[in-house]
């Protein structure tokens, strides 16, 4: 096979796209593509600052790569989750791409700052590992963006992860999850914008960028997410590309084409009734704390009874 | 396990409803689902005259059956397929359970009516067989029901099929057909009223139904239809609802109570400009002749070139 771009020999081939690229093109296919999602959903403006959720792996730090060669300026911000055996390994590679980029990392440590680790959290709070995992994260980056007065926080949610939460989203016609599942989440209500840039890309694409760029990453996937919801979507949409590739892009694309704007609506009335948390500040539309501080708060007392039974 | 009725033991587990049944209340069960699929989606009124459409599978069969133990007038209608090796036995199960149970049925054979089987026929008209096949069985089956003035034409499909092509439709977000994809269209536009009563109950319990109530089916599947993409779908939310029981019937309820609302007017529009064909009075959006007429055409067209090359 050769390159789609210049017919030397291929390295790579994208299905989706019935091309396949070699390594020199290859990265400049996903440049393109980020830069492509950026245009699209006017996601970064010129001279914006761009704080980037790094968890260690291929997506977040090909992300943190391609905007840095698409000349902006980003930091990354890492949060250690105290996951044995996977957490450390994670912020190393964090901290490695930093060191070598030149580029700030924020530090955030669950179990430091906060009390309390995923397992132990989630326990608490009567969660499973992923529920906790995900409001911990998604508070801890929007507070760091807000604090930092970035303009903009990007996850690198990539297409696979896209089409799988949709896909989740629509078996169960969750209609305000819907409307909220957008590429570009505007700035305001006490939220920092939030985008999506590598939505262009799938999973296979940010792994072979990373290797390709010569980016070190863990590779192991989270032990506590093993056997959970996603993975099934990600599994079932995967069993259907393979027969018919390019379903992934076309289900995420004409979701945003033609039926986000039939559900928008919906995602408008779920804002609505935001008010500070009184405990930490973030916007919530829970009576009293918002479920991040009911999460420590959980956390903090179950530590305590552990500890006075051990006494 | 027990029956959840009765407490006898159960012979069935029907794991979306958490529940075992007994061979008695298994059946009342199925009769049970079909009676308020009718009534929820007000399918067929007090002495109405029902059309069955059948294909001598477990579906169409259980269908006729439930209906005609629900009290309904039923006659069934059959269409050969020519389909080698699997037409045939498919006609002797139908006409099995039409002579069992004094029940008529109208029989439509595509090879000697219309010059065609699906094989042929597809190939003439450049479509993949089930296409071929589902265009010709919507085309007859609408016209045996007006022709014979029934009030309403029963199709059997079940939820399985129901999610499966909901699924297809959403992974394209074909608005138009998610808009069609109701369990009763309306009569009207050249159009019989078309109803769906199964679509409460999953293809094992169709076939569970068959042989607790001793109908003799066709148990395989269709040669022709092997590797299609419905089929894929079918899998793609097996495995889903292996790991989740309840997922195919939420999906499909969770569309028809929040969803189809929102995409109902483009189905209102994709019944715009429709005409009766000039060539056989089936309503069309085509300029000249509707689908099946050009289907009947081009494969006329091919046989007589087969037959003057064979000359």
């Amino acid at each position: 096979m050769k390159c789609k771009v210049c017919r030397q020999p291929a390295v790579i081939e994208v299905r989706r796209h019935n091309a396949g690229f070699c390594q020199g093109c290859f990265l400049a296919h996903c440049r393109n593509q980020v830069e492509r999602a950026i245009k699209d959903h006017g996601m970064i403006g010129p001279g914006e600052r761009v704080l980037v959720a790094v968890s260690g792996g291929k997506d977040s730090l090909a992300l943190w790569d391609l905007l840095l060669q698409l000349g902006y300026e980003v930091d990354g911000v890492y949060i250690g989750l105290g996951i044995q055996g996977y957490s450390d390994p994670s912020a190393e590679f964090a901290r490695g791409f930093s060191a070598e980029h030149g580029a700030k990392l924020l530090e955030v440590d669950l179990p430091d700052d906060f009390g309390f680790d995923v397992r132990s959290g989630a326990a608490a709070d009567h969660r499973v590992p992923c529920s906790a995992c995900g409001l911990s994260k998604r508070h801890i980056f929007d507070r760091a963006a807000l604090e930092g007065s970035y303009d903009v926080l990007a996850t690198g949610h990539n297409l696979d992860d896209e089409a799988a939460v949709l896909l989740g989203n629509v078996l169960r016609w969750d209609l305000a999850y819907m409307a909220r599942q957008r590429p570009v989440l505007p700035a305001g209500d006490g939220f920092p914008r939030k985008v999506k840039p590598l939505v262009r890309l799938g999973e296979r694409e940010t792994a072979a960028y990373c290797v390709l760029q010569g980016i070190e990453y863990q590779v192991e996937e989270c032990p506590m997410a093993t056997g959970n919801r996603h993975l099934g979507y990600k599994d079932a949409l995967n069993a259907i590309e393979e027969r018919s590739p390019g379903t992934k892009a076309a289900f995420y694309s004409g979701f945003l084409d033609r039926a986000a704007a039939l559900v928008a609506e919906v995602g408008e009335q779920s804002r609505e009734g935001l008010h500070p948390c009184p405990g930490c500040g973030a916007p919530t539309t829970a009576t009293e704390l918002c479920a991040f501080c009911r999460l420590v708060d959980r956390a903090a007392e179950q530590k305590r009874r552990r500890l006075s039974l051990n006494r």
